[in-house]
């Protein structure tokens, strides 16, 4: 039997859009993605770009709703949406809460139990994910780029800050910037890993980029009428910290749109412009 | 209290994406909408496509899905998409099958009781809709096209060829084209229109393009991988009879789309840019 188990795949764009299941041995049951293959990749291995989605959101949902698929397609860019946690794990707690647990797995690995058995999505994403993707898709992990909204915008940012190495670009829609700061942070964080602010401290972007620094300049837009800029984004804090230690940072603000994926389908095509420009080189 | 309530508005491509309600007359009830509004209309009026959507969809469907904003905001289009048919009609049978009554009006004016007090979306969609967005929204109705899916592509190819004075441009993904020979349509057509098949073939693309002709090309496209293929789309039919009739017909066939969404997508700009050619002229 196969590692991944094939739930669809559609042509779209003259690539393949699928989705998969398989059994995560990082996270301790059955995880989710969605990958899609430009016309490119049925002939050499391409590029692959992570788009990591927000509270509430599957493999789905950028999937649907981003639209972009046309521009990988042009641009020979493999496009992957991870789950944004395990499902249906059955702890209790995990389900009922938008802004914590299943569909809330902020990018972390939990260290506090039971959380810590199963939502451990930063290991997930930054090294089982791209090993199952090595073995079954025709990808360039050397050539790897991260975006994300939201919660994912926080996963994509942490994520290439703590991994430099690992990706080339990284880009960001209304990303949580500092949830050491911020309601959605203080809520999550303490239960996933505990009361000591050093080990939230390991996935505020805020407090990463101080000590870390990513090669290249890092994209990120923001809608000027997203209902949750001015207490849970705060992209000036990221602004100021970027400034402060040296990060190369294009932050736009984009007045009238908001947090929704009518905001991201608006400007994604830039994003995959973006890494394509640092994937390709 | 205006005529219209607006449910949403977001910005997306430098438009205005919104979702409204009112009460209409001719459906006898509430009626849902989407209208895209691109950036050219806060300044003109702008000419439109209609696009009716398929079997179990509603107004958000292709709103979402079809990626249909960014050429329309490129070509100065308002795209207007209907809901696909009266909805919490309380009429018993109305509700809890897929092909037939909400959500599957097949856009005919029924005629049978009790369906025709409320199913009658092809009057709606010819002229209850149009009089409204004229009232409200920036729109040049002379400069009209029409286009549909599957269900929603049978109702613009019927109402484009019924009433051709109306709209400049006409295309279709998979559509229906011949319902008094399919499974879909001998199922529909006889509750809401009655056991005469002279009535039902009032709403066969296929019977009306051998009396009406459409001035200017229709566009169709269609998936070869379509699960509906062959029992109940049959291009080919509407293919013969437009060569019979002298109307004039690009049909094409693309290897390996299905029904979905992402084949819409992948072919949605295609279709814009045929209307926008008419619209523009």
């Amino acid at each position: 039997m196969s590692e991944i188990e094939i739930v669809a795949e559609q042509r779209s764009f003259g690539g393949v859009q699928g989705f998969y299941r398989h059994v995560s041995e990082t996270c301790g049951g059955p995880m989710r993605f969605a990958v899609y293959q430009p016309p490119q990749a049925a002939t050499r291995a391409c590029p692959v770009l992570y788009f990591l989605a927000g509270l509430t959101c599957t493999e789905e949902t950028a999937t649907i709703k981003a639209g972009a698929q046309r521009m990988a397609a042009e641009l020979g860019l493999v496009l992957v949406m991870p789950d944004t946690s395990p499902r249906d794990t059955g702890i209790g707690g995990a389900t009922g809460d938008w802004e914590f647990g299943e569909g809330a797995g902020f990018y972390v690995d939990a260290t506090v139990a039971p959380w810590s058995a199963r939502f451990r999505m930063h290991s997930y994403v930054v090294d089982e994910l791209p090993a199952l993707l090595a073995r079954q898709f025709p990808v360039d992990l050397a050539r790897s780029g991260i975006c994300g909204h939201s919660m994912g915008g926080h996963g994509a940012l942490t994520i290439a800050l703590k991994h430099p190495q690992r990706y080339r670009s990284v880009s960001a829609f209304a990303p949580i910037v500092a949830p050491t700061q911020v309601p959605w942070g203080h809520k999550a964080l303490p239960r996933y890993l505990g009361d000591d602010p050093a080990a939230w401290a390991a996935y505020d972007a805020c407090e990463l980029v101080r000590e870390h620094s990513f090669d290249g300049e890092i994209l990120i837009d923001q809608g000027e009428a997203d209902k949750f800029l001015a207490e849970q984004l705060r992209p000036e804090l990221f602004d100021q910290a970027c400034a402060e230690s040296g990060q190369a940072l294009r932050l736009r603000r984009h007045a009238g749109y908001d947090h929704s994926y009518y905001f991201i389908a608006s400007f994604i095509e830039d994003h995959l412009r973006h890494h394509a420009r640092a994937l390709e080189a």
